[in-house]
């Protein structure tokens, strides 16, 4: 393939055939796609391009679902607290929610699926104590006065979340609402595979059917003023059904209970340490979701077309790096690039033919109108899915959106188009190699791999005050030179010798959550594998509140590891003498202050721990040797090259090998090096919209002098 | 007694006897005194003032102590935390203690009463698997490699913690240790009373015994270099031996363990939410404590003296507010004056013929040297003390130090002179009356009236950057017109019909600390007192993390009360919206930006509550109706003039009475207005070192004009 063409997607509409040929022309697109709002224009299906065709298994399909309306999608939905004032009390379930998207479901047997808790205790109230009130939409209950209540009920999908994300979005005016369906129950699911049948008779000169994605969206809710309520990327809440759970009772052997998915209302979402009958859940929906997912690929393939998962949307159960999605079958994966870490999301899939990242912006109105800087948005997502892409490529790129926006700004299709050749020749160079890694570092939470890389990400690569400061962590992994694992507590729990192919373990987020593990800490065998691993000589990296959870006389769990606590008002009759800065080879290429992003309060070094960073009482950077091993304590550490480079000296220093910094480095921490030894190949990347000046060290520890351009890549042979 | 004499005492030593007498005469002294390093010149018996003499129950006699070893006065100690790397672990016990102070007690049988701990499981190590090896001080046990482990032991306290505070804070060369004797066990218990008597006969010109005080040390302890490594001032780890536990035992009927003093490391300080087998402890030393000074005091009147407790020092088991403290039989309570909340300590004691306050500065050499400001100190001191001597006054005011420091600096000699005149005066108009009160407001927490004004007092009137955000309420109060309670969860959960005599419930502290209830709020008895005492008119302000405690779906547990939640990632994915400030009755007095102090992060307003201030996206306070009550939120609230006038609005809106704010009131709120109505007499005062200018309202609302000098106090009928 030549670095001119091929490797890139790009959106069209039937209202953009000129513009499309002239575009993949200059950006050597060798396929093309229709997407949500856009329709394909047949008069493209010979212009040597793969066509892509998105294919919604849910919706679009309006007169099946009011056929069979017991056969809309649910999901399970948790009212606001109520305090009762008197011996009866009455809870609207719709209060703070779209009256257009969900309609509780009654046609089910509503005193096995729904559950009434009285929150002050905790315990179920008995079904003979409630009823409810179809007329005003009420649950009608018998309550202690000034306990609080909330119901949890099953509701149908009237209009498909993302269909009414998109519709607000993009303003779209008078447009039917997308009923969703479950492809799960028996007669869409019969349904459905004549229906993909017959869309690929339809649509002969589609090549590649993109599922948008399978059968359950993640967890989207809208209130009473459409605006955006609740969302969880990895929320499980809408993949429910009677229908489901029966066979999951049957399956698990124990009775299901709405609480399992609602969760006091968290719905489980990816700060919650996750619960047996959860992960019960999750393992039961993979399984049955993987079966129907590969009867849809089979389908594809029997017709001889290609299939494509969107990672987004419905894609709950096919968690790409679990073992069930390896039997879907799928040809490729396509996600959205955020950043770095979502494209690593997506890069790091195994078991598919290939990987495609869709770049930002979308070519929407909300960048793409006068006085938008599209040019300025495409280049920070370039060069930081770059960072990532070196580390392990997505094998194809592209864009979305509404082509004819894109071409009324032509420095934006210049771009574009140097980002094409660019990403063409990065591939060839590193293609089928495993860039060289530094050290093997294993990021440690309840979730493991299931989650890789989707760590502190509630909504895809936004921002929450909350956990930007250890985002940040995930997000300078992704661009580093390290063999990234993502393991769990319960993988240790079950094999402490996982640890023995790991150099540094991070542990990062807020105390008692699945980041960082709560109670687990208080499993002596996972607990002990973590200090003997770094009592033997290993590293430990801890950000924020690592194995923070109050029990035994820490907060800190691993105090005596990581030399710090953290002063939850319980030892504050302690004296605190260690506040004296030192410098240290972790911070020698700090410039001024460091930025610890959204610093957390109250942690304090122990005697014998030196402190790198505290400001006015506040702990903020701090090392320890404990045994062999050494450990890192920081408060945080919010996305930047400065921090990345911070980052990469405790990985070094925590695994004892400072000595070897100088191999495949740059001494500015704004250009990087990698190296792709089996190719012969190393690159050095300036990661700024400025000139860089840096040294070079190959690996051999060798060293020359190089000035880059602005975001420059340069290439070398070894 | 003229406004020229009296309710003042001063100290005194023997090389100052002339000077005594002539600052006796300026300032009105009516009392002289001797303390810790000083001895009573006995020229000054005639002198025509009343003669304090400090009375050491517990040391000052080391001839006895050598003799009786047994019955030096012991602590529980734990060490530090140590992990296991083998089977077998060494744990030097004396590790971070300083060697000169303790001595491990081990001619006890140390089975019983030392206990080992593996704080990775919680578990008690068997006695069988350790040994204490005396010549190496360490302990010897069999250990699960990689667990974490404490030893909890008993120590003789060889070096009186107070008599080495003072030896190192004043520099005491070569001062002999005075070794502590334990007053509670037989052959001292038995000598302690003829020691006493004799004392009295060897001082015959002494009136007043000054008890420095009974028994029991609060926790205080020393490290290697002698610094100051652990105190709080309620803490009880001082107060046993294996002879007073063998008693305890017999009293409760279940066996003692040392965790239950150990407390995790914790020592039961303030802010642990107390067990019960702390509290069943804490009562049976009281009761103790109580017979035994009892027999002393009686003693004293036998042989015609007074008896005088110094609140603070040996004061465990003397809590002033429980009811076995009347039954001592005491004359007199003396403390030392740091704030309004240390004054409130003192003063609203009742059982005694009178109270003391020993106001600041002490005349040691910390101030008292070149350079020094002691006016400025005691300016501050007078001036905090007045606001709650005005509230509820002490009956006597008094200094101690060494007098010949004081002399050397004219200018503190003629502004205490006037302090004492001010003091006679207000005494003379405030005396036998209760202050008109406002509101009946009730600070709940864990320990009500045992600690009321002690609340988040870790050592005498110490700042602490935690907690001072959350003092700063009770010193407000402790000025403020208001009928104040200290209130326990215990207290409603017997019975929930105290809240009928209560306008307000504050709860101020951190979450799951005894200051806020943590686990109290999952007590639905409690939790629905509370929501039904509001929902029915009353008032409530939390401060902090007010019902903080992660359970059934909250963190905040009277979140549908406050109307506010704090984000601890669980709620991340809800969408919060409102963020936007309106003004209100509470805030009309700020000036510019309101102090929030040491501001804990996160918290959020809930739809309907109406938020005061937020400031990017962290509210900092808000107001809430719940049925016809309503609660106020603020996350923290330092002690100042305008924050007092913050909270005192908070008072009246909350209890629904702010068209009541003009009564016995100042615009200014660095002025305050107190009346004594049965008297017949108010008072207008300026808290502050510059004039002031303010409008008085009356209690008839009437008002007028008015202008102060600095620090100015006017008294007028009514």
């Amino acid at each position: 393939m030549s670095q001119n063409k091929g490797r890139v997607t790009i959106p069209t509409d039937v209202d953009v055939i000129q513009e499309t040929l002239a575009l993949g022309e200059r950006w050597g697109a060798d396929a093309v796609r229709d997407c949500d709002g856009t329709d394909f224009p047949v008069e493209l299906k010979d212009a040597g391009m793969k066509v892509y065709s998105t294919y919604y298994t849910t919706r679009k399909d309006n007169e099946w679902a009011k056929a069979n309306p017991d056969e809309i999608q649910q999901m399970y939905v948790m009212t606001p607290f109520y305090t009762a004032s008197e011996e009866t009390l009455r809870v609207p379930l719709m209060k703070g929610l779209y009256p257009d998207m969900l309609t509780p479901n009654n046609r089910d047997d509503i005193k096995r699926w729904w559950e009434v808790i009285d929150r002050s205790t905790g315990e179920v109230v008995p079904v003979s104590d409630w009823d409810y009130e179809e007329a005003s939409g009420e649950v009608v209950l018998k309550s202690v006065p000034f306990h609080d209540y909330t119901v949890s009920f099953l509701a149908y999908i009237m209009w498909d979340p993302v269909h009414m994300y998109n519709a607000v979005v993009n303003d779209w005016k008078d447009v039917e609402h997308q009923i969703t369906f479950d492809v799960r129950q028996p007669k869409t699911h019969a349904y459905t595979m004549k229906r993909l049948r017959r869309f690929i008779e339809e649509h002969p000169y589609v090549n590649v059917l993109r599922f948008t994605t399978f059968f359950h969206q993640f967890t989207l809710m809208f209130d009473e003023l459409a605006r955006e309520k609740y969302v969880e990327w990895y929320g499980y809440s809408a993949s429910v059904s009677p229908y489901i759970l029966e066979q999951f009772e049957k399956e698990v052997g124990y009775p299901f209970r709405a609480e399992y998915i609602i969760d006091q209302g968290y719905y489980n979402n990816q700060y919650r340490i996750p619960s047996k009958e959860f992960k019960d859940f999750q393992a039961f929906q993979r399984r049955e979701v993987a079966k129907i997912a590969k009867e849809m690929v089979d389908i594809c393939h029997e017709c001889g077309k290609e299939a494509m998962m969107f990672l987004g949307d419905h894609w709950i159960g096919t968690e790409p790096f679990m073992d069930e999605f390896k039997t879907i079958g799928l040809d490729a994966v396509v996600g959205s690039v955020g950043n770095g870490a979502t494209l690593r999301l997506i890069s790091d899939i195994e078991g598919v033919e290939y990987t495609e990242g869709r770049l930002l912006p979308y070519f929407f109105p909300d960048t793409f109108h006068e006085g938008g800087d599209p040019v300025k948005e495409a280049k920070v997502n370039w060069v930081t899915a770059r960072r990532a892409i070196l580390r392990k490529p997505v094998d194809r790129i592209g864009y979305g959106g509404y082509l004819k926006l894109a071409v009324q700004f032509p420095e934006f299709v210049d771009y574009v188009e140097s980002v094409c050749a660019e990403f063409r020749e990065l591939y060839e160079n590193v293609k089928g190699t495993t860039p060289y890694c530094v050290k093997r570092v294993a990021v440690l939470n309840c979730w493991g791999k299931m989650r890789a890389w989707g760590n502190h990400m509630v909504h895809h690569a936004l921002y929450y005050k909350q956990n930007y400061s250890y985002f940040g962590v995930i997000e300078a992994l992704s661009g580093a030179p390290f063999d990234v694992k993502f393991i769990s507590f319960e993988d240790i729990a079950e094999n402490p010798a996982i640890l023995k192919d790991i150099d540094v373990i991070i542990n990062v987020g807020d105390a008692d959550t699945a980041q960082t593990g709560g109670e687990w800490w208080c499993n002596p065998v996972v607990s002990s594998a973590i200090k003997e691993f770094v009592y033997n000589g290993g590293g430990i990296i801890g950000v924020g509140e690592p194995s923070g959870h109050q029990a035994n006389g820490h907060f800190i769990q691993l105090a005596n590891v990581f030399g710090v606590e953290e002063e939850k008002d319980f030892t504050i009759g302690y004296d605190k003498y260690n506040w004296e800065n030192h410098s240290h080879f972790i911070t020698e290429d700090v410039k001024d202050k460091i930025d610890f992003g959204e610093t957390r309060k109250y942690m304090y070094a122990l005697e014998g721990t030196q402190v790198l960073v505290s400001e006015d009482q506040e702990l903020r950077l701090s090392v320890n040797e404990f045994g062999k091993g050494r450990a890192v304590y920081m408060i945080g550490l919010p996305y930047s090259f400065e921090n990345s480079r911070l980052l990469y000296r405790a990985i070094l220093w925590s695994s004892g090998d400072e000595a070897n910094i100088n191999k495949w480095f740059s001494t500015n921490y704004n250009v990087e090096v990698h190296a792709y030894i089996k190719n012969g190949k190393y690159c050095v990347v300036n990661n700024t919209y400025e000139p860089q000046h840096t040294t070079v060290y190959r690996g051999d520890g060798s060293s020359f002098e190089l000035d880059l351009e602005a975001n420059q890549i340069l290439w070398y042979e070894i």
